[in-house]
């Protein structure tokens, strides 16, 4: 059946990638997951073109048109991919070249604007006029929507509100940005982990203490589930990534002077813990008509917000 | 005379009021200046109306429009002031005020937006569909020019560039911003005073050493004045400032990817001793891509910047 109304959303990680046939209200009707960590570069385009293929012929939909969501910065002069640290992908004219191969209109963008464009238009932020959606992961991803669009910059590469320094002689940050004590730096989930074996270090009893002390990885997601669960040193290190969140936040808000900001990624996992502090440093810090105009939400779409997102510029720009 | 290409342009500074009859090519016709330091806010608004009679009677020419940029966030809902430091204006509907007194079409808008309008419909960003113009004077004030377009966000209360974070646990900054460690904060005139006073106290011997231990005050001109004949204490704190204003100039060029940043207000006097390494910290902190596209330059209009824009922008809204 072909159905003009159906297109393909990829979204690549660093480790894994998620294909879905996407109806015009955002209903998936098919799915397919692939790891992809550590695959070379044409290993990882069959692994691609192979994914936007299954999920075509098993759910008996033609789609019109794909869209993909990639973690680099999008050159839109030349449609190649810059800035790509977790996959072997820059230099490539990911679009252009899915294109060819898929026989198939395709279009690329990066993973963050993608969220922002599937919360945008189907989720926290619908039919908000000036909202900016932080993705907070291993890294600190963001989309801004300025008048009810995507902004990009002169050539794609804007948006990066992960690179924005709020700690000018803070910790280095990750990957490709040579920038010390930007966002991401200081508010990501790698940043978590970093202030959770301090704060365990410092607090060897608690619960996180003892996961430290046995030898055994912190991670992120632990962390989240330690502190639901109450533990004083978990609860600390989150309290701490969410105030140096805000001081972000207000930032943005005095930037953007914007009605919402959407906070997705893993690390929403921790909720009020997280949020609570970050709105109390933005109020401390931004303009007074900007802290009262602003809303701190959560985002609606969780891991498939890049593939829902990706699907709907599809269908934007190619459906 | 009548002329529908001229208006009158006015810019409200915190000390004084400059307005002037522009014609379509920013030609001034007529221009006046009128100390408003301490005045209440009904001589204020008589000082302002005087003003802009004045330089339609002198000049022989009847305008068609006034605009006025004045400082403080515009809430565009209202067109009332907001966040107005220097003047009694908080709360003031000043355009609405002003057309009913002047009997004339009138607009108001923040003063750096301003200044950035005439940068970038007549100045150093002409032609550049995304360029920041920074005002950098006894604060820092800034305006976006985002897609060819002045981005004001969703009341009117965007585009605070100078309250963005650059060193969250950083110096308290002034006036309005409860902030920590702002843009303002590390890098406007009132952080270049700070910056010459510490500097000249490590270095007695320089002549901002001098000046200091004569209990003489030191201001931001004279500071530059010393730095450009040479003495090493004045150089190194507008060093100092220009490095901390590279660390924001990076977070811009990240956020915004764009092909320009201006640098303009009394600051700009310093030239490159300021913004050679202020583009040096730019690039050894921003994403490759954005630090490669992006040029920073000076202003090309000077203490005018403000009127001129003023001047546009009723053109452009009302004329």
């Amino acid at each position: 059946m072909t159905s003009p109304a159906c297109v393909v959303g990829v979204d690549l990680g660093g480790t894994k990638l998620l294909a879905g046939v996407v109806d015009a209200r955002l209903n998936v009707h098919h799915r397919t997951q692939r790891t992809i960590a550590g695959l070379g570069q044409a290993a990882l385009l069959d692994a691609v073109a192979d994914a936007v293929t299954e999920v075509g012929d098993l759910s008996g939909i033609e789609p019109s048109a794909a869209g993909f969501g990639i973690p680099a910065l999008i050159d839109r002069r030349t449609g190649t991919a810059a800035a790509c640290v977790h996959l072997p992908l820059e230099g490539v004219a990911f679009g252009d070249l899915m294109a060819e191969r898929l026989d198939l209109p395709c279009v690329v963008d990066n993973d963050a604007n993608m969220a922002a464009l599937a919360e945008h238009r189907f989720g926290a932020a619908r039919g908000v006029a000036h909202a900016i959606v932080l993705t907070i992961g291993t890294g600190i991803g963001s989309g801004l929507i300025l008048n009810g669009a995507l902004y990009r910059g002169a050539i794609g590469a804007g948006g990066e509100l992960g690179h924005m320094v709020v700690d000018a002689d803070g910790p280095l940050c990750q990957g490709a940005c040579p920038n010390r004590g930007c966002l991401e730096a200081v508010a990501s989930g790698s940043a978590l982990v970093r202030e959770a074996r301090r704060e365990a270090s410092s607090l060897p009893a608690s619960a996180l203490g003892q996961v430290l002390s046995a030898g055994r990885e912190v991670s992120g997601p632990m962390v989240t589930e330690l502190a639901h669960d109450g533990d004083v040193a978990a609860q600390r290190a989150i309290a701490r990534i969410g105030s140096q969140l805000g001081a972000g936040l207000s930032s943005i808000a005095n930037i953007f002077n914007p009605e919402l900001i959407v906070i997705g990624g893993g690390v929403i996992a921790a909720g009020e813990l997280l949020l609570t502090p970050a709105r109390e440093e933005l109020e401390r810090r931004a303009l007074a008509p900007n802290a009262e105009l602003v809303r701190v939400v959560p985002a609606q779409f969780g891991a498939e917000a890049g593939m829902l997102g990706a699907a709907t510029l599809a269908r934007e720009e190619l459906g």
